[in-house]
Formats: C-alpha cells, structure tokens, sequence
C-alpha cells in the first residue's frame, strides 16, 4: 500500500452526523490526515480504524493543525461546541445548517476572536459526497481569502461555487434553492395524488411530470431578466391575468379527483392580489413584491 | 406560387381566441382547407383573409367536411356553441380547457348523439404553436381510433401524445403537469423574494437556480417507484424525519429575509403531520396519502 497522506494538508471536523461522516470518509480516502471530535465520541471510532486522529475534546480539535471544519446540527450545537474554545489564528470552515442572519453573527464572532470565516452551505445529501457524478456541491461565502487557501480541500468531497464575501450568502442561496425544491416538490406531490386512483401508472407518469418540469425550469431566466429590468411584462409568454383564469380548472379537477386544495391555493390567492392590484398584463413575477415587503 | 392544398385533409375550428388563431393559421400554412367560426366574427376576417372558409353558425361550421375541432373559451363556451347543433358521424377533437369531468360528460354527450369524441390539453402557450422546437405537445384522450384517423392534421401546430381511451385523462395530465408547475414557481418566486434585497444580481442566482430545479424534478421518477412498489422507504435518500428537521431553517430565514412564509407553510405542515403519523424514515411520498382522500 502505497502512502497517499504526502504532501497533504492536514484538517479538522468537528460533528461526526450522517453528513459529517461523509465528509470525514472523502478526506481520509483522499489522504488528508484528519482530527475528528464529536459529542458523541462512540461516532469517532470507525473513522479512527479508518485511519482518523480523535480528539478528546472541541479544544485540542481547534488546536490541530490546518482549517477547522464544523459540520454540527444547528448553530446553537456550534455554540456549545466552542463555549470557552480560543479560534484565534485558525480558519474555520462552517458548514453547519445555519440562516444567513446565524451565519453572518457567527462571522463577526470568528472576527472577534481572531479567526478567519468561511460559511458552507451543502446541496447535496450525504450519499452524493465524494461522489462527483452525482452532481452535488457547496456553496462558499465570507473571507475569500480562505477560501482561496482551501479550496482544494474543500474540493475532495464536493465541488465549490463561492457567491460572495458577505458570510450569508452561501445560507441565503442554500435555502433559497431548498426553499424552491419544496415548492416544486408540494406541487410534484399534488400532480401524483391527482392521478393516484386512476389508471394510470406513476412510472408512466413520471417522465412527462420530469420533463415538463425541468423544461418550465427554464422560465427562471426570464424571471430574472424581468426582475434586473424593473419590466415585469417583458417577454411575457403567459400573463397573470391568463394564469388566474387557468386557475379555476386546477382547483375544480383537485375536487373532482378528491384531492385537497390546500397546496394550491396559497399561490393562487397570491396571484389573484396582484390581479386584483392591476398587473394582469404583466407576467405573474410581480408575487415577489407581495412576498417581500 | 405552388398550391401546396393538393391532398390535405379539410378541417374545422370553432373558437378564434389566442390559441385556437394560432392553432388556425398553421393548418392554413400547411395547406389544409380551414372553416372557421367564432363568436365574435370580426376574429374570422384576418383568418378569411388568409384563406379560411368562415361559417355563418356552428351547425354551418360542424357540416363542412373533415374533423371539428373545438377550441373555446372553456366547457360551459361548447355547450353554449353546440346548443342545437347535431353532431352526428362528425369526429369532435375537443382542445377547450376542461376538467377530467367535463371532458368525459362531453364524451358521453358527443356519444349520445352519435359523434366520435377525442379529448386534448394543449401544454404550450400560443407563440409555441408551429414552433416545433419550442417543445410544446398536446395531450390526447378518448376514441383511439379518432386519434389515429387525425394524427397527421393534429401533428400539424405541436406534437401530439396520447394518454389512453379514458377521455379525461388529457385534462387529467395537463391539469396534473400544470398544478405541479404552480408549485415549482410558487417555490421559485419565494426563492427570488428571499434574494431581492440582497447584492445577488438576479441574472446570477438564476442559473444556480435552474440548474437546481432540473436536477432535482428528476426526483419523480424515485417518487413514482415508490407509488408503485407501495414501499415510500424505497431508495430514500434525505427522509420525511430530515426534511421536517431542515424546515425550520427555511421558515426563519423567510422571517430574516422579511419575506412572507405563506407559500411554504402548507407544504411543511404537510409533511410535520405525515411525520407525526410516524412515517419519518419513509420518503416524502406519503403525504400524497394526506392530499388524495
């Protein structure tokens, strides 16, 4: 067997969950001593056969050389796991769930105490890590600078798109992706129950469901040149007065068909407000002014 | 100039909005011999101009040789169209926007009074119409034979899919691909409001956007098998239990972001009460159990 570890920077990972773990697997296979430490310590074990240093606390974990890489549950487990721990002189890499607001105190925290911050947040679940084909990745934002210094090892188990210097833009883009795959997903679910006590299979279905989808996913970009134009109505394919008309026959096939509205309505309502405020000619991206306010 | 009708199928439309006039000018192009009617005859003078036969009625109209086709304003419009009108031995393609109930009453209707009867969706917006490589199609249902009789005509302005005898089931698809599109730009428009006050130029989120939604409507083809096994824990690969557990970081950065929670609170209610039933290391798939009663 031959030494792969040469020349390989050395890290640390605190939070050994299932994403964690992944994580920690990419490293070691690719070479890269690694120190371990989880709250949990039985976790640390089949890491340290794999070859895994253990620390005996968040402390001597920091203390190790190289970036410091946090994969806990929530910001407040990042909380507990550094009370009383000096950062001062490291590079923290936090790829915790976190809100951007979380992400951006966390920042000015690090910044306090000496460290350097880079925000994580991770598209991809845990079967995806190490595995490049699977098309996951990691959105970056904060210190470019540390990014830059590690972006090879942040590299190993998942490719990286950095999206600014502001430390919560990585969560705001993670959760703004999220937030649209469950929009997707609340509508995938409805389509389905439509169908579910007729004949006709769900793997039938299921290629005219994906494919209309990922085409219409295109329609993003005209949202967005519609949004950095200030014209809503541009290019406009299907106005807002169109759709609501449309809407009507969406809800009474729901009924018909004995499946709940309640994933229809709330964009429905939302659209008939803009309607109802004089933008039927322009096309239904005006939403976004009702939702944020 | 060549007389490019030699050959080509006489055909008749009723309705002359937005679709059916773009329906009607690329039979005219093709070469087919067109009658038209519409309600407000002024919408016929264009398409005359064009070489389009224009019936006084629609019993002129359905008499004239070759398929009817049917495209108007929405089911209540045909009853209004046909009152009095006898269809006997004509083939009625009927692409008015109906639920699966009133495509399969009107089935039985055309049944009644010794018509042939084929139902359609049309899942493309008007400028897609004799755009082949716009990617619209239209969903058929109803008398095979029909279809078959007719699919050369009705390839004419958008590819042609049929879904099975059930004359509903066009409506059923179209209605089904449609509710799950609302959802995806639901989630889409969200993910916009949650950037739009932000340094985050739209023209840039979009493409990570895109790219997200595409990869991810390829989740429906896991969702279908998992309806037809009848095993929801199939394949699962980010359960209902972590998808519950991720909510709140979406819901909060909503708040952060200023950004109204109203189209991704059913969704996550949704799935808190499939999780609540104990489903939690099953995929997501079961709340369409919830939805379809």
């Amino acid at each position: 067997m031959t030494d792969n570890t040469v020349g390989k920077i050395p890290l640390t990972l605190l939070g050994l969950g299932a994403m964690g773990t992944a994580l920690a697997r990419t490293w070691l296979t690719a070479g890269h001593p690694l120190t371990v430490w989880n709250r949990t310590a039985a976790r640390c074990e089949p890491l340290a056969a794999e070859g895994a240093m253990v620390a005996a606390d968040p402390a001597e974990a920091v203390a190790a050389s190289g970036p410091v890489v946090l994969c806990l549950l929530d910001d407040d487990s990042v909380d507990e796991a550094l009370a009383g721990v000096d950062p001062a002189g490291k590079d923290l890499v936090n790829l915790t769930t976190s809100t951007p607001g979380q992400a951006r105190a966390r920042a000015a925290w690090a910044r306090e105490r000496g460290a350097r911050f880079l925000d994580g947040g991770i598209m991809a679940v845990p079967p995806m890590i190490g595995v490049p084909e699977a098309g996951g990745y990691v959105f970056y934002s904060g210190d470019r600078a540390v990014f830059d210094a590690h972006r090879d090892v942040l590299s190993v188990p998942a490719a990286t798109t950095y999206v600014g210097p502001d430390p919560g833009f990585a969560a705001l883009h993670d959760v703004a992706l999220l937030s649209a795959m469950n929009g997707m997903l609340a509508g995938v679910a409805h389509a389905f129950a439509l169908i579910r006590d007729e004949d006709i299979p769900p793997k039938d279905f299921a290629p005219l469901l994906a494919g209309w989808l990922a085409a219409m996913s295109a329609s993003v970009h005209r949202t967005a040149d519609q949004i950095q134009s200030g014209d809503y109505a541009k290019d406009v394919v299907s106005n807002l007065a169109m759709q609501v008309a449309g809407a009507p026959t969406l809800l009474r096939t729901a009924e018909e068909q004995g499946v709940s509205t309640e994933l229809l309505t709330p964009y429905v309502a939302l659209l008939e407000r803009r309607l109802a405020d004089g933008h039927g000619a322009e096309d239904t991206t005006g939403v976004i002014d009702l939702l944020a306010r």
